[in-house]
């Protein structure tokens, strides 16, 4: 089936894209000579996350324990749940352990920590623990020279539950556009998880992963002594935050939205898609160094870049399209279809059940994701 | 079951609220003398169509054919799908009336209007036809005086579908936030309808319906002679967008997202809460008159205001709180839960399969939902 086929709006994976990119990013990581742990908050698919162990990859990253749960249920065991543990998910935590999953919590949280190892007791689930680290962020995560890191460790080591090693995400390399900016982000993230780990091994705990990862760092990244593990995800699809910030080309995103044009607006002098805020997602991260992108570039059905078309404002249904000049109407009639490369792939896919998987230029199947809490 | 055992972030509905609000705009259609035809493109729920059309709806209104299915297979015939039509989706529309749909179907475009009559010819099913115009919004629609309405209702004469008549919705009202500029744009609204509708009659063709509609301006509508009927759909719940422009209280906001606080970055500030991006949307429409709300306000498990608590930014899982002072982290200790009360309900609800419905403080059931498309 052509792509322009399917009902509108729907969501597009082009395979080819994809597999470029999971190689160029299990490329960086080899260079680096780290494992990579991918992030499957962006894809939420079993058949992506397959996709990237098939790579290289090792193990996998997710934001919510459901996720943990879907890919469990599609034979992968082992995974970090990469979100500040709180007590009320341990049942459910201690229930994927039974299930099998080689499963890794984690917190920053002293309270916590002790309620994991009242959980674990003598004969619970043997968790396992990282501690986050805040390298500056400001998200989660403790400070690399806090007491609580050394104070967590020790409650951890004093119970059943086992310390697994420690856990940063330098979110705010999103912030930055140049190599040079994002390459000193990388070493602030390492220096703080590295720092972190050297504390705990000079008290005595055994610390296996010493975990890193944002997507513009694990590829801008020039040395990463100490680290163990790189975390990324949005680098599977990419995205035009991403594009934005001098991270990717519009040509390695792989990941669109299939749009009807649904009116045309003369006296407003603008086509209307019926992709709006919910079909594209309201984020607008790339306003920062790209503000006329909107809330997406708008590509022709086959894909190729529209010079000067974005998707200028959404509402829930709709997305709004200011033509360049009068042409635009004649070119893009109402009924024909359009293809909008989204501003935060994390954010467009999780409206989608699934991905329509297109491969040399047809759409070949269906990947399912998993949305939701 | 106690709210507070539910697990986060989930979506709750306050029942009370809920219905209060059903009635209030219930009563402001009957006090203007127009049918209230409420659109379920907020709530997606068969058991809040059957609440609004117990309370005196007539009809209701769809933003996706998805929507219409849906609500059809919960026995409600009588649905306009306000969002222009394209050719490529008159075989489900077909399917629809074929399957007992009382459906009105929408377009402002003469090419799409020929496919409409093309696609009923001698035997095909008579779909009724609303004409869209544009009342100020600059989304969809014609303008009241343009010669395209004419031809339009020409062409559908000498078809065998059917003029039903013709729709506005005045978007722009959400860009101001006195009852005396909404009540200004709720004329202009009018107007412009009315003045389409008597084109059309000037013009021969019969005219039943004549639809207006927005959460504001149907709420500070003054007189709407010769309309006869209105849309709105998020007043049924409202949200901190609706607040901010003076449009409800706090206490009306019937929705909101249980969430748990998964931690404290104490040298950051703030609290983080397992409600970001996803969860709570990142529409910020609250912005123009009350930046401070950023994604949400903050309230106690049970629903009360925590004044100067707000959901300051988001990432995907989640959400930055800014704490007031070094005794909110005992307040709100890391397992804590917290509600929030959304920017835009619209967008925060279409991330979640169900409502849980509280009900003098207990859930007492769920209600489920129809997302995507």
């Amino acid at each position: 089936m052509n792509p322009t086929q399917l009902s509108t709006p729907s969501l597009l994976l082009d395979i080819d894209r994809l597999h470029a990119n999971i190689a160029r990013m299990q490329a960086s990581a080899d260079r680096l000579g780290v494992r990579l742990r991918p992030h499957l908050k962006t894809l939420k698919s079993a058949r992506a996350a397959e996709a990237l162990i098939a790579a290289g990859a090792h193990g996998i990253t997710v934001s919510t324990l459901k996720e943990a749960a879907y890919f469990l249920d599609h034979g992968i065991t082992d995974i970090t749940y990469a979100v500040g543990m709180v007590p009320a998910r341990l049942d459910t935590a201690a229930d994927l352990v039974a299930r099998g999953a080689d499963l890794k919590i984690m917190t920053d949280c002293v309270d916590v920590a002790q309620a994991i190892a009242d959980r674990v007791g003598q004969d619970g689930p043997r968790f396992k623990l990282l501690i986050e680290i805040d390298c500056g962020d400001h998200r989660g995560g403790l400070q690399a020279d806090s007491d609580e890191l050394l104070q967590i460790a020790a409650l951890i080591a004093d119970s059943a539950a086992v310390l697994e090693g420690v856990l940063t995400h330098a979110g705010h390399s999103y912030g930055v556009d140049s190599s040079a900016a994002v390459a000193a982000i990388a070493t602030q993230e390492r220096d703080a998880v590295v720092t972190a780990a050297e504390r705990l091994r000079a008290a005595g705990h055994r610390v296996d992963s010493v975990s890193v990862g944002s997507t513009p760092t694990a590829l801008f990244a020039t040395d990463l002594s100490g680290v163990t593990e790189l975390r990324a995800g949005v680098y599977t699809v990419f995205d035009m935050d991403q594009q934005s910030r001098g991270v990717c080309t519009t040509d390695e995103i792989a990941m669109s939205v299939l749009s009807s044009v649904i009116g045309h607006n003369r006296a407003a002098g603008k086509l209307l898609l019926d992709a709006g805020g919910l079909a594209l997602s309201k984020d607008r991260s790339a306003d920062r160094f790209r503000p006329e992108v909107g809330y997406g570039q708008v590509c022709d059905a086959q894909g190729a870049i529209i010079a000067g078309l974005y998707v200028n404002s959404v509402s829930q249904e709709h997305g709004h399209v200011k033509v360049r000049d009068e042409s635009d109407y004649a070119r893009f009639a109402v009924g024909s279809r359009l293809r909008i490369l989204p501003v935060h792939a994390c954010m467009t896919a999780a409206a989608y059940d699934y991905f329509n998987i297109v491969e040399a230029g047809v759409v070949s199947g269906r990947w399912d994701r998993v949305n939701g809490w």
